[in-house]
């Protein structure tokens, strides 16, 4: 354990101490209130090793988003494969992520998004342009229809979010993955390369 | 205008003065934070005066839900008519509920949702049990499907309100509403009498 006024031992332990302090408390108290002195308390070490460590807050927030998962190189890996499955496996990987530990630093940035307009443009920014766009990109889809289908998706998936995760709605709360992914992928589907 | 101290003249501009400030106050800092002095500070009218009329917070901010529209019955209405069209009609319904003034109340109680569990309850109970499955009821689905329906049909809806009005992705946000209604509504009727 590392003391919180102890030497600065430069080791991946404290590292990820850090990172899941501040998982915890985005978590609990969303990007604006959870200050880096929260963190460093909850990480048992002092402010300055957090900065030393991560720089800025939103540099240590996008860690804790990234760690341990990289968002973009798995929507990418996810819709590589039969085009008319895309959508099942789209809604896979999302319950997959947000059923493991990540799903914390996920839940966090979606409430901070929620009530704070630099969090909405990082998630709209990030999510959609960086991620959606790109993957619906690699389906072949006309450029035009994109912005416009990668939008949709986003409806559905932010949508199951926070019906499973926030306001818990049963049954869909407490379902296994795989029968959301049956019921719900059809839909993304749709918006993938159905019809509109 | 009423003024802060002033005598307290039991008309329904006060009220509607209130209700208006209620809406703005909570749609700006949620139910937890928004106060009942912060209302009647920008209603300009004495605090004691806001509880003379609603009660509780609570009562004010489920107020602020109801009027000027029902939702319950508002729903109820959109289901009845054609099975096959009822997907098209409930989401014209949600646009045009998120679109007119009492949007930015929706808005304000699906934020606190997002950190406060009492309002996720609230929303929870509310719109799940209150009016979904009572829809879902009324159009004949089996009882036992209805809950799952239901849900599947909340994280449509749920999550059109997010990305069309909290994080504003583009198409979505500037979208014509029935262009919306066009390209979701099928989605949502998969949910209410597809096969799933």
């Amino acid at each position: 354990m590392v003391r919180r006024s102890g030497r600065r031992p430069g080791n991946q332990d404290t590292r990820q101490s850090i990172l899941e302090s501040a998982r915890t408390v985005f978590a609990e108290q969303g990007f604006d209130k959870g200050s880096i002195r929260a963190i460093a308390t909850q990480a048992e070490v002092d402010p300055a090793l957090v900065h030393h460590y991560f720089g800025t807050k939103e540099k240590l927030f996008l860690a804790t988003m990234d760690a341990p998962v990289d968002p973009g190189s798995l929507v990418t890996e996810a819709l590589d494969g039969p085009r008319d499955e895309a959508g099942v496996r789209l809604v896979r990987l999302v319950l997959s992520v947000w059923d493991s530990p990540a799903g914390v630093a996920a839940l966090a940035m979606l409430r901070s998004a929620m009530s704070n307009e630099w969090a909405a443009r990082l998630l709209r920014e990030f999510v959609v342009t960086q991620i959606l766009r790109r993957a619906v990109a690699q389906l072949g889809i006309d450029e035009r229809e994109a912005p416009l289908r990668s939008a949709l998706v986003a409806t559905q998936i932010a949508g199951l979010a926070v019906v499973r995760y926030v306001l818990k709605v049963e049954p869909v709360a407490s379902a296994p993955a795989e029968q959301l992914v049956a019921t719900v992928g059809p839909n993304v589907q749709r918006y993938l390369t159905g019809d509109l």
